[in-house]
């Protein structure tokens, strides 16, 4: 018999920085039966910011792309990475700022926030918390079969939201991805 | 024989925090002969959000009500107090996302940002880089001809443009408040 698809979940994964945003729209066709994952990538990518633009700038482009990405791919949750390490408090503010303007597209289109710490998103998806930026994007090919490898921030977004799914499933039951 | 005005210049002045926001919009009707400022205030407030609402809300919220002000008082450009103090990484990033959320509202209405230390504003108004909240309130009232002292977080955005008024004047030429 095959498996009944209950409900399909759609989340977007965000992980932002200020010339390098990446972001993901991730479906998981859970299934009754297998208690398995379903993965399914529905569009990712990388807001590229040059360091020649200001940061008012910077900001309207990245809120800009997020709520489009939110529109055309039309999630229903949004996992982001949380910041544990910065180097100063001025690249505090100006992170917090690139965070801010993707929390208010997700915000604006009605979706809850969950935060994920980066070392948590890394052992979901390598089973290490210091995991490298490259192995990471070598198991969210594998994990959702894509044809690419993804960049390295789009990558994290993937993961971000592969986190998500992994976490839910955990805290409903046994797992297998 | 009377002032001839030369010009209005709207400003848009936000000290920004999670908690209140202040926020104001000041004219000026610049006068040919005296190199005098005419200043105005065509409207102020604090943006609260109580400590039970999520970061998330309360972005939604500041940057529907600077973008509210924004439409109503049609300002030209933007001044915002820069943060120098912090206590940690974390308040950065909530900081940073808070003034991430009212850059947006600027840079979506078109508003060049400029930004102001608090102790270049705090200069501006009272003399002293170091002078007291209530001090700057207090001048603010009297510059304004406001009929009530404002309460500290708008008083803060309404000196941000009077040291936006200011410096503008001090850079081209001789001025009186």
């Amino acid at each position: 018999m095959p498996h009944k698809i209950l409900r399909y979940t759609r989340v977007l994964g965000v992980d932002p920085s200020l010339r390098a945003t990446g972001w993901a729209v991730v479906e998981n066709g859970s299934v009754r039966d297998a208690r398995r994952l379903s993965l399914r990538s529905l569009g990712y990518g990388t807001i590229r910011v040059p360091a020649s633009v200001s940061l008012s700038e910077a900001l309207l482009r990245i809120h800009k792309d997020i709520s489009m990405a939110i529109a055309t791919h039309k999630p229903e949750v949004c996992a982001i990475e949380s910041t544990i390490y910065v180097q100063s408090h001025k690249t505090a503010i100006i992170l917090g700022a690139v965070r801010g303007a993707a929390l208010l597209a997700a915000a604006q289109a009605g979706l809850a926030v969950t935060e994920f710490a980066p070392r948590q998103v890394k052992r979901s998806l390598t089973g290490r918390g210091g995991a490298k930026k490259d192995q990471v994007a070598f198991m969210v090919r594998a994990l959702l079969e894509l044809d690419h490898t993804p960049d390295v921030d789009a990558a994290d977004a993937l993961a971000t939201t592969i986190a998500y799914f992994q976490r839910n499933l955990l805290t409903s039951g046994s797992f297998i991805l």
